[in-house]
């Protein structure tokens, strides 16, 4: 064990503007022993979102900056390799904010056991399943369903016979959101930039509409869609698209704010829309949500998703990148949009049996 | 009778930009005689708010634009002097959104009776007082009151203790609201243009702090004043001073979106913040208010405000100018801010009777 070598990456600079690979900085070290009380987890995938941009900087937010020469943060599932607390047996599987690297130690309350996991390989779901694959922890039933979950149902309240409309809708927090809106009843229209992402919207997600807004007039294509006004908005983007929105919300809209993708990457925020005025002509709301403020429903939650999920109403997807070295062009995989559905990068097979 | 004129004021044309006097007309007609069901009133005071910028352009919102051509809308204290309904009879008080003109015709549901009306003139009040003035149906009591009350009490819902900041502090809505903050418990801090407005909310209104936005730095002294962040905003203004704002806003923060002065006399509305990703880190609520929606609780309103008044809990202030020739200027008055307090423009003396 003590042969062993842990590769991880740092952040070694902040960003300004665009998030590049020179940000961070590639180290191998000895992997620790645990501690007392402490667990050593085996990393098997990492989970890439947007929101890791933000904590890239040095400014107050929901939780602390990563520190310059800290282990880059982000969700991981992984495997329990040595145990100091018998509540996490060796082999068994668990979820927690792991990092980008290949070991990581775990005190108490920084690892959460993944209940019932399958053996089997992990594939994307767009039919029925009986198992729950270890990736859905980091997709459909992690933060990013989660978010999705609570933000649809708890702030967007979606009606039957509703207007809908995602952007970022073939993202992993989009996709879910749009889809719940559907299976609710309501009018679900997905924005997504590209041919192929809006076919998978319409055919495998089923919404009622998707607009690429690479190649489409937004605002034109949202007001032949939604003649009565847009309900709900779950915005995962911002910017021209949040304003294309506001110009057709609907009395007593709901605005649920997820992310602002548009401006993550931007040294000076974008200005925001000119109509907010809006919100007054039509009594909308606006709530901004972070999904951790719901922690005691994510069981709740998870079963339901994976219920969706298992029997094909939920259609989900994954990408999956391989190895450790490539944890940076892995994450600009986000804001490149090359990504298909969930991010995810492999970084080890699990022990003790075939994974 | 019949010899009666009517002065008035037309919309004669629709502003680009800032509203002048050349976007109206006038016009004098002959009195015309109430049909059946109708009555006949003679405006007493007239009254001006932001909100009738809007109405002047062309474009759906919450109310029907005025037509080019017809009588400038605006709310008014009248009495009726001629009725064919006889719930309203000759001598009484009524308010109703009767224009800038002299005489008007209602029909059934266009006028609404003043209850136990006093005799006084009016007066502005600072201290107690029994009777209830029939300018108060157009200021405390009227629709600024009434969107002063339900904005921060069911939206902003401050709590004893928290901050609450109010744009536009000095105004007929905001006046009201800062205060109704402070009856609550709140910190209430307002912002004004000028330092005579500023001295009246510390010294009248009885605020926590007053902010100069003319002469001091917003953002700093939001700052020093709200260490702790902002816990609920009830915003008239929009455009700079809700960004700063947005970067100071507490855990949970509640931003009541009443009005945006700042921009109703732009040609293209300014840019909006470009913090509202603050809304997510902080999980705001931005909410937009109409009064109109409240209706069925003004009666209870009108009793809270108007005990508050009379109690000199809630002070308030009127601008009156005179006569209805004045009506456009009486009007701009408002958007360079001259107005202290809420603008009323009195256009005749009621009849049959000292008031």
């Amino acid at each position: 064990m003590t042969a062993r070598r842990n590769r991880q990456w740092l952040l070694a600079k902040r960003p300004m503007g665009m998030v590049s690979a020179a940000n961070f900085e590639f180290r191998e070290v000895p992997v620790p022993a645990p501690g007392a009380g402490e667990i050593l987890v085996k990393n098997l995938y990492l989970s890439f979102d947007p929101a890791m941009r933000g904590w890239m900087e040095d400014r107050p937010s929901y939780i602390p900056p990563v520190g310059l020469g800290e282990v880059m943060r982000s969700g991981a599932v992984a495997q329990v390799i040595e145990s100091n607390d018998e509540s996490f047996p060796v082999g068994s599987f668990v979820t927690g904010m792991f990092g980008w690297q290949e070991y990581a130690l775990a005190g108490r309350g920084r690892a959460t056991p993944i209940p019932q996991a399958s053996r089997s390989e992990p594939k994307a779901s767009e039919g029925h399943q009986e198992s729950t694959p270890l990736t859905w922890w980091l997709g459909v039933l992690g933060i990013t369903g989660l978010t999705a979950y609570f933000g649809m149902l708890d702030i967007g309240q979606p009606k039957p016979g509703e207007t809908v409309v995602v952007s970022g809708a073939a993202g992993a927090t989009g996709s879910i959101a749009a889809q719940i809106a559907r299976i609710r009843g309501a009018r679900s229209i997905g924005i997504a930039g590209g041919a192929e992402k809006c076919a998978w919207l319409r055919d495998a997600a089923r919404l009622d509409a998707a607009i690429d807004y690479k190649s489409e007039d937004v605002g034109a294509r949202l007001s032949a869609l939604c003649p009565n006004g847009i309900d709900v908005f779950f915005d995962n983007v911002g910017g021209a698209i949040l304003e294309e929105v506001l110009a057709r919300i609907a009395l007593r809209a709901r605005i649920v704010l997820c992310g602002g993708i548009s401006g993550y990457n931007e040294k000076e925020p974008p200005p925001g829309p000119r109509n907010l005025i809006n919100l007054v002509r039509q009594r909308g709301r606006m709530e901004g949500l972070i999904v951790i403020d719901y922690a005691a429903r994510f069981r709740e939650a998870t079963e339901q998703l994976g219920a969706w999920a298992r029997s094909g109403e939920l259609a989900h997807r994954e990408d999956v990148q391989e190895g450790i070295e490539n944890a940076p062009r892995t994450f600009l995989r986000l804001f490149s949009g090359e990504n298909l559905g969930k991010q995810l990068l492999r970084v080890a097979a699990p022990e003790g049996g075939a994974r």
